[in-house]
């Protein structure tokens, strides 16, 4: 099976399904964002302490919004924000999502953490940079402080979407380090994912129309069981 | 245990998440309505023909979200929305769902059926009015049809949030001799579920902030168990 989205195509699919279907950004990422909580649960389902390192994008908007489903499940997050949302329509999203957070007494944390040790969080997660991310010309700070913590942290990472800093189709090609546990591909995976060596790999974002699918040449993705968000993907689904 | 929601704290817990917290409709609603999907699916797992019957307001859209989430769990939904919406942002969002459900290949029906058969449908989904509506004045066409349909078919019926047409706190005070066999409460139980004496009572809408349950009384709703965006509520929970 052979069924990836690469950068471009990624993008596109943002943008008409947002278009012609008319999704709403809070639509989207409330829906991808649950995805990402059921599947850490899945994975993790006794672990308390998360910490939820969000980028100033929508990968990071994906991070807030499954820690607000984290919290309701009974997990405690923990969120690194170090980014003020800007006053756009997309800006104003993440601050509501921010005082949702806030409002279930979730700490937000502006300063980056310089170490994430296990005595401190059970699980990581990477909701820093997405597929729109060039990491080519490296990471401005507070975002170095961020990517050199996960690289170098012995608590296990669930990546949203791409490992952050990952190049979208080569995977690691600007040696950040970063070798997730986990991955969460949203809607379809990358072309990074043939590079993912972690044990955890799932599919979340079931909001695709089967049309779109067919038209991006997406038809070989599993089926999600039942009423699940998510479904496990093996190496079989990654291999070319 | 007693955990209900009047009309007037229902509306005033709306405004409120979506002021404080600053929820966006659009959230709520793909929450509630992912939730009345799910609930749907756990007590007609095998069903595939539902009929949705959506109302003009809130409670129509929690059904065409629904509708949507029925159609990716392998359902066949078929929609009846007899109003065009408002050109309002509550009214731009509900044409953006019709447009999504449409882009699925959903059937959208404008004029209700005067009769619903089983050989024609397996469940009904009452997404017509919600703890807003007043039926003392009657039922303005074609609504008048819609809720005669509904009321007398044989095939059973899932009420979203109230059933239609009754009084949120007295039950059918109005005599639609509406007696649906599921109930899905959303948030929480309007005083009127004390009435409902179908077999399937479900709470949905997981995004009630605690300290929201708490300033409303309503601590004493069970717990939605693991990543569950739905519970099953059994009569202690609607009994005072």
């Amino acid at each position: 099976m052979r069924a990836f989205l690469s950068q471009k195509l990624a993008q596109q699919l943002d943008v008409e399904l947002m278009q012609q279907p008319g999704f709403s950004l809070d639509q989207l990422m409330e829906l991808a964002g649950l995805s990402v909580a059921c599947a850490l649960a899945a994975v993790w389902p006794i672990a308390a302490r998360v910490l939820v390192l969000c980028g100033p994008g929508n990968n990071g908007g994906d991070g807030l919004v499954a820690a607000r489903h984290l919290k309701h499940f009974g997990y405690e997050p923990t969120i690194v924000y170090p980014t003020t949302p800007k006053d756009t329509a997309g800006g104003r999203l993440y601050t509501n999502i921010l005082e949702q957070c806030k409002n279930l007494d979730i700490p937000v944390v502006r300063e980056p953490p310089r170490e994430i040790q296990a005595q401190d969080f059970d699980v990581v997660l990477d909701a820093v940079f997405g597929f729109s991310f060039d990491a080519s010309r490296g990471f401005r700070a507070p975002f170095d402080t961020v990517m050199q913590s996960l690289s170098s942290t012995e608590v296990p990472v669930a990546s949203v979407d791409i490992p952050s800093g990952w190049h979208v189709e080569e995977g690691d090609k600007h040696g950040t380090g970063l070798s997730p546990a986990m991955l969460i591909s949203l809607t379809a995976p990358k072309p990074c994912a043939k590079h993912f060596k972690g044990a955890h790999h799932f599919l979340g974002g079931r909001f695709l129309p089967p049309k779109m699918a067919e038209a991006y040449n997406l038809t070989g993705l599993p089926k999600f069981p039942g009423t699940e968000q998510i479904v496990r993907l093996d190496s079989s689904d990654t291999c070319t």
